[in-house]
């Protein structure tokens, strides 16, 4: 066994029921001394998009070998596929809807998928409902005790990858839409750093600066740079362009949603 | 010590307050290498029905020998007794007021109930308000080092027992009720998969089918075989009749509360 | 490494949103034995008197040499410095904002404070919007591994002190007010048990009792002696005079809010 197997689990089960804890009680029953680290079980229930964002922006935060098991999932028991993933020295666990899309398009190079069948590690043959217990910890749990993917099943390559929103660039900006609000009322956006540089260096002599509701937006490098009560941007620690209000709830103050645009515009 | 002792926690002390942290320190401090797994602590204030069904349905799921704590507790620190139950190779610690009832009729074959006097092992003497932090937790911890239970008290019978809400059975029906809806707006009942059983080899000729406000309502393997916005019904992943919605909040689209009548009705 | 190492968590963050999960993969990272305890993610957004309450009257509960990170920050990323505390035997990792205040009172007598400037532990040398990723969870995972506090930075003695709201000694009263409300409703005051024993000493012949909106309630040894719906006190179990309502919300059924006047009063 990996002398500190390490599992993170990412649910829509919430914490008042005890789906959460069941599933714990699998895996140590499998592998007494994995370490499981609970990720999100806030997910909005069958919020795939959010999901995919939740494990797609952190999993690099852990150690190689972490084992992640993602279980947001509409169509449970259905003929939807379970799936192993092995991917940038990870591993995701959970189904084949496309739960995982992020981690496809950011570990292309080094991506395996193997469709789990191995009924033989299920707690049970047929799990009509419940497939985070009776299936992927498990599994989950084999994995990190270090049992090699090929045991699990055969690799696929017909997998389910969903199309993610990304910023669109036209001739004078990029234009984005926010993707995330988290418990501060920050709005956190789809365009990108990385992004932001290459409008940059696309057009080297002109300035792009953030808009959004046809206002620029002042773009600042922390939080308390900003005035109080002003709405204004920043880089967060995601790498991500992200609406916020200084020590207050910028999504309540200003009423942001999920799917608002913003962009980056060329100065006039 | 045992190698990897582990501890379940089950309680309506919700997450906002540090109460449930507080008791992984008492834990950690007397056990430094135990494992301490959340089981709920959504349990709705002293909701003893909902604790017993908690930790009675789910207690399977874990490793021989895990220590299982539930402080659910109208009465603490009144003359109730703190009780540690030692059933099915695992063991149970709480106050006596009938959280365990479940357990006792499962496990009725290896049952035995401590009654915990053992005060040298408490935090303090005297527990005002918080019994799982001085009491609770120290006592698990030295269990789930493998401290033998007949140094913490003596053995009773006269423990507590709760009437669980049992379906009845009638001529033509086997008449439950909800007992639990979870996050996802599933409707657990009290009818187990065995009766359902036992009503078939009572009557091989006929047929029952699931009944709620006097409509028939079908019964799937699992979710994603129901059409979207019809009630249906499931054997969900505890062995118990489930209403259910595919997709979406059966509790909320149809109103159905704790306490409503669900029946398995012989076919005209 | 030391053998056991315990790293407690207390922020403002909820358990909605990855950011406690992201640093737990941060910490396991650089110390991948680390037992990782959640004290409480339920602190109000940016609510610093509420975080020094909880992490000030419960550390002692958690065994020497662990490390307590509390990320509760109105000012991330601004001039204001990240420190670390050693204290009665227990680290504290968190911004300098005066949120450890009741550990400085508690532990004057052993209290050194460093300045964490060795910024080639951080995550990144800048944080953005993040420090309790990138600041915080290495350094706390390298203190819990044994390193010497003396690698992370300067002693500093200019530290943020809060004013901790207190209570006052008047000629007949000792006149105190609601610092915390519990999911049960139960109103903690901050009266603490030695002040009501010191005005005990103070006047041998009196009697004080707790007043609350100018009637006196009845003071019990624990919530079951209180009769039903009826407002009583008790002295809890952190050792604070706390109104309660045996079996029901105090707080909702009195309409009591942080703040209230709550006293201890000379019998006339």
């Amino acid at each position: 066994m990996r002398t500190n197997p390490l599992i993170t689990l990412t649910t829509d089960f919430g914490l008042d029921d005890p789906f959460v804890g069941v599933m714990k009680g699998v895996i140590l029953t499998v592998a007494p001394r994995a370490q499981i680290v609970d990720l999100s079980h806030g997910i909005p229930p069958h919020d795939l998009k959010e999901a995919a964002l939740t494990i797609g922006t952190n999993y690099r935060f852990f150690p190689a070998h972490t084992v992640h098991v993602v279980v947001v999932d509409p169509g449970v028991g259905s003929e939807r596929r379970p799936i192993l993933v092995i991917a940038g020295r990870h591993y995701f666990i959970g189904p084949d809807n496309g739960v995982f899309s992020f981690v496809y398009e950011r570990e292309i190079a080094s991506l395996r998928v193997i469709h789990i069948t191995a009924s033989r590690f299920f707690l049970r043959e047929e799990s009509p409902t419940f497939q985070g217990r009776d299936v992927f910890a498990p599994v989950a749990a084999r994995v990190a005790r270090g049992m090699h993917f090929m045991n699990f099943g055969a690799p696929i390559s017909d997998f389910v990858k969903s199309e993610l929103p990304k910023p669109k660039l036209g001739r004078n900006a990029l234009r984005g839409e926010v993707i995330h609000i988290d418990r501060f009322g920050n709005c956190m956006t789809n365009i990108r750093r990385s992004e932001i540089d290459s409008l940059a260096r696309l057009h080297p002599a002109a300035t792009f600066r953030p808009f959004f509701r046809r206002k620029e937006v002042p773009l600042k490098k922390f939080y308390a740079q900003a005035k109080d009560e002003a709405l204004c941007a920043v880089i967060n620690s995601s790498d991500y362009l992200e609406l916020f209000v200084n020590r207050a709830n910028a999504a309540e103050l200003f009423r942001i949603s999920i799917g608002d645009i913003v962009e980056m515009k060329r100065n006039a």
